[in-house]
């Protein structure tokens, strides 16, 4: 086994002790790094520990470094990492530092507020600790494209709740254009209901209270979708699996393989001569 | 075939290459029209960019007016057109830039901001683009009746939560009439919750606790129809009867029946043989 | 048959024409004396118009009064109906106008306002149209008790976040008092959220904040008890019943009774022997 | 039947009619305690009732030393209860005005209010009232790690949506930190929306429309995720085989089996009959 094998093992794996004490130490360093980064934006504990939030930034970022080029090295395809999901987070979560050094020297200090953004991909690192296969995810896949015909309708309606808000409450009411009556729309159909902007005739009262009806009975449709296809799922696993095909997608009252017609219970019969 | 059904297969149908060439343009130009509507909203965007906005109308009410002149003409029922849902929409999206000259003319140049709500029907344009048939939208439909009968509880909580909140806050707090109670028993119930208006006296905050927590109780029930609706819709997709036992609960991917094991397309491979 | 029988199928039954046009036109009477009571709350409409509803009320009062009357009259035991819901409803809908003069001529003008209240009464009076034995009351009616035990929780939870964030932020951003507290929790948890109150320092929005997750997960257990409780109304519907013992409750999968033990499938057969 | 079995019987359990008459005593003294410290936070009623306040929380606190003695006595292990959760809270409900004596003759009178949080926890002595092992709770128990791998994924969305926000609406409107900016996100993607803080600019709105769409798809997913567990919940509860042919699959009333018409009470009937 090489080093490289070996680092492999460390970095990509966590079955080894060493692979585990990895992990967990890149848990807290993504953690801690977040918190400095949320930390740093309020501004009087920003300006009181600056330069310690420098240091440690410092210090985050050259670890950071170097996992992302143990992880380039190690791999024997780098591009097949490097071009994945976790290759891009990983890189965007290394440079800002970097390049916020090549933008000082170039005096364009306005632009470092927006490197902050790029430190927030760190964010995406944690991803990798959560099982990405679980049923959950599974169900919440297999409804999406049926979320995405519910959205669609919600933006119709919000269009037109939107536009007929504007021509009834108006710009001297705060529903100063449609882009901003489609705002209080979605505002008000998702059930959110900031009340910067509300309305104040008794027309538009009218209206709103038609349109919050229409949302409380909108609102059933996407948990409808995730809980009948997550009752799906849940019903799928407890399933015997067919001896003669592997078919395991069988009812529980299934006699025979819906695949292929064999009988479910030959295992069964053949225990039971056994047991004779 | 004539120049009428060669019109017809591009605009009606979607089979044939030019057929989804006309559909995707119609789709952008759709778009860009609702874009345009939302920008000429905005005040400063209006000002600005008047004359292209106005340029922009007219190309696209002309485009509007070609596609609804050869819908009509290229049909061979155009009665069943024009006073379908589509006709009535199409008629809509064309005829406000033309209603506006002649308004124009007359000098009654204030009902021109109306006119606009009349542009918005175009968003209805969009529906033909959404599958209707889905079966959402069939658990949906399913599920109006008892939708209706909930929403009808709904509205008489409202009444009487309304009723109270306005005896017990009164017009100084903000609960100037009836109406206005029920609208905030509304804003309530559906858990929106501007807070325009908001109970001050502490029974009135007593109050609108009951009511939250019932509305929170409540929120369950549309929630619980379109989801048992939709379960429902899952479970009766598998529509195949085994031609032997008469069993009718198979799954959608079953191939034999699971109980007796019988092959369940052979009435298919018959269909197959008499075709031959 | 006398006159009390005929009177009795009119306005308590609705199977003959005449009960029917009594039906719809009480229901038309409700509404419009519903409308009355919302209108009247308007101050300027109410000083605008006063004779008129002042009018309208006495002839609507005594429609009610006739109804009443007839009601007890007509049927065998007054004491059942006269001590129902509907009778107190109804008696309470009858009475705030007389009432009313009595407390004018002995000068206490201003309990008037509250008589209102009882005029709302007669929002019940539409329950009657409502089917109260729909699958939907019948489902939230067993969801109750889970629900009862579920609200106990949330108003425990209340209780705790309420006081935490009274000791946390303090009667200088708004929590005046544990009772403010706990209404500002309410207000949270069913994620009604109004304003009015919110928390201010970084330490009262982070412990919002946890409070605010908690009451995401918690609002998908009474919506979870209601549609657990629909789908298995559902399933309960479609059944087949035992030609033996009369039994409909069975599974769809079901061979034999579950009560009795006899074949569900015995009318099946003899259809198959008769066509044979 | 010594005094201290007699004691443990009262407070301990239910059965006997002292034990009921005690439990019904404590839940009313219980009540009561969390009425006067809800009444004592508000500064207009305890400055009026001082006196009386004291007075009625120093019989409470006595009649709870007792209670809790009696426990600590009554018991085999006192251990076992007195580091319980129970038996915790008991020591807390108890102490506050003890320990307030102690800090007052110190004079740190500061911290008097701090005491009060202390007293709160009696509020879950009343969890002892609850049915702790309903189907409720199970079903809720079961789905805790679906629902926290669910709340880290929108601790993850609300982290970015927080950051995105604070760089495009920027401190001065009121996205002044990190924390606020994930605050907000937090009360939007739960569809509280206090308004106390909310987009202002074109772009931010039109982000945060996005931001509340996301947060309607994934509101549904913690419902569907208890859902599916209560029906889960629902099924299993028929847990009788049949002793003939092993079908599990049976109603809660079945009395035979459905799939091969055998007794399901087979098996009770000989148990009864060994048992003469």
């Amino acid at each position: 086994m090489t080093w490289k094998e070996k680092v492999h093992e460390v970095i990509y794996e966590a079955d080894t002790k060493a692979g585990k004490v990895f992990d967990v130490a890149l848990f807290i360093i993504i953690v801690a790094s977040l918190v400095l980064v949320i930390l740093d934006s309020v501004e009087h504990i920003s300006l009181e520990y600056h330069t310690l939030f420098v240091t440690l930034e410092w210090i985050i970022t050259i670890f950071f470094t170097i996992e992302y080029i143990l992880r380039v090295i190690s791999i024997k395809k780098p591009k097949n990492y490097i071009f994945s999901f976790y290759g891009i987070v990983d890189f965007l979560s290394t440079i800002p530092l970097y390049v916020s050094l090549i933008f000082a020297s170039s005096g364009a200090l306005l632009s470092l507020r927006a490197l902050r953004l790029l430190r927030v991909f760190r964010v995406f690192k944690l991803v990798r600790y959560t099982g990405a296969g679980s049923s959950v995810a599974v169900a919440l896949r297999k409804s999406i494209p049926k979320i995405l015909i519910f959205l669609y309708s919600v933006v119709i309606i919000s269009f037109i709740a939107g536009t007929v808000m504007y021509i009834v409450e108006g710009p001297e009411n705060g529903y100063t254009s449609i882009p901003t009556g489609i705002y209080w729309a979605i505002v008000t159909l998702t059930t959110v209901g900031f009340g910067d902007i509300h309305p104040v005739t008794p027309l538009g009262q009218f209206i709103a209270t038609i349109i919050m009806l229409l949302g409380y009975g909108v609102i059933a449709v996407p948990t409808g979708i995730v809980t009948a296809e997550m009752t799906k799922e849940n019903t799928r696993k407890n399933t015997q699996v067919c001896s003669n095909c592997g078919e395991a997608d069988h009812r529980d009252s299934a006699e025979f393989c819906h695949n292929c017609g064999d009988s479910l219970h030959k295992e069964q019969e053949k225990e039971i001569k056994n047991e004779d």
